[in-house]
């Protein structure tokens, strides 16, 4: 089976010029077959504040209103994804911007309300890869906003370490999957207060014991859960990492 | 050849949500090989004020700043290219959203700044439909935003009308096409204040004494010049005509 990378960059990558500057550079030399999933950051927020849309959060996490919905839809949709098309077509990497509407691509159920109204959040239902493998096998380099679908004509906001997750396990019938999160440190750190206490390899135990110790951080707790989740259905390889590390193999690798 | 059928919607027919819902209805029945073309209307306008960004106008076209190519950005490749792809969707159809940067679709060049700098405006330099066939062979239907891209990275504001016409032209060489101006009139009116008064037929000399006359409205005009391109270059049929008439043929045809 061909190799599949599957790069999914974080918030604070793609708020600053820089990081993204480094992560585009990185993303288009990777030979082979590669998709990038990329999450908003504070770009949407802030874009929200400026339109004077309040930000509610309830346990920590956003309520996505109508509002705040299409403020991630001009966001994730379409500032982010369509600069980092651009830029990849600037390198030389044929990229070509989706969401999870686009050739229905990602179906997502909108949460329930109860207990708590996360408003136009979407659960993923099924992810549908046969237009996507073609793309693939036409050296197009797919970018994936994390935004899905409900099939009735409406967007929503899934977490993009979900979507990275779901596409690398529906893809690994087809290809040898390396799923990469890339974020702003260089691995899952044993004390989140040193940033060079890399744990170098994780396994299931292992991450639960950090976890009962408060060890990890909470913010790694989703991210790895999806890692875990990735592991288990088949992925080849699941690496935490940095987007310098991207293409060493340098982080946590999940075992 | 294979037929195509080519749809530009304008401004005014994407503004409106009841219009749109007919715009969905109807081009989702079109059979056969099809691509929509939007514009993005009031909708840009309407964020720049809020976010307090000055649209500046000379000789009654907007100057495209960096913030106002963002709000673009925003607006046409985001909001009203990702909710079209996912209405349409909702209704059976295949639909990718694109902008030109997107598989390298249209290039263009920054247009130059002497004798009025209007900003980051594009004017197409090539149209490049490789991959776009590809898209349309497997029953993909492309939904594409007004914009364009440099090649160096930079994305660019671009006349939804010329892009219609250089997809048209550029597609000739592989299909029958079909090009289909859809606005909120029913066709080139002879009476701007007459909504029946209807030209069914219109030459380029008619079209010329119309001009000259001064019946035939300014606005009309650009568009007009683009459907004569793209017919005198080896379009099948052009027609100027509202949502309504997509599908039936009724409208100004361009000879």
């Amino acid at each position: 089976m061909d190799k599949l990378t599957i790069i999914k960059v974080g918030g604070k990558v793609v708020e600053d010029s820089d990081s993204m500057i480094l992560l585009m550079d990185h993303f288009a030399k990777i030979s082979g077959n590669k998709i990038l999933v990329h999450g908003g950051g504070r770009a949407a927020t802030d874009l929200a504040k400026k339109l004077g849309i309040e930000s509610q959060m309830v346990n920590g996490r956003r309520i996505t209103g109508k509002d705040m919905l299409d403020v991630a839809i001009m966001v994730y949709g379409g500032l982010i994804n369509k600069k980092i098309v651009a830029g990849l077509q600037a390198r030389g990497c044929n990229a070509i911007g989706l969401t999870g509407a686009d050739i229905n691509l990602i179906s997502a159920r909108k949460r329930p309300v109860e207990p708590i109204d996360y408003g136009y959040v979407g659960d993923i239902e099924d992810v549908n890869s046969s237009d996507l493998r073609i793309l693939l096998n036409e050296n197009i380099v797919p970018v994936i906003a994390a935004l899905t679908h409900d099939g009735k004509g409406n967007l929503l906001n899934t977490n993009a370490d979900t979507i990275a997750c779901e596409l690398a396990v529906e893809l690994t019938g087809h290809f040898q999957v390396f799923l990469f999160y890339c974020f702003e440190k260089k691995g899952v750190l044993k004390d989140p207060s040193d940033d060079n206490s890399i744990i170098h390899e994780l396994d299931v135990d292992s991450f639960k014991k950090y976890q009962n110790e408060g060890s990890i951080s909470t913010g790694m707790i989703p991210k790895l859960d999806n890692g875990f989740r990735a592991k288990k259905a088949g992925v080849k390889e699941v690496l935490i990492t940095n987007t310098d590390s991207m293409t060493s193999g340098k982080g946590t690798r999940l075992i």
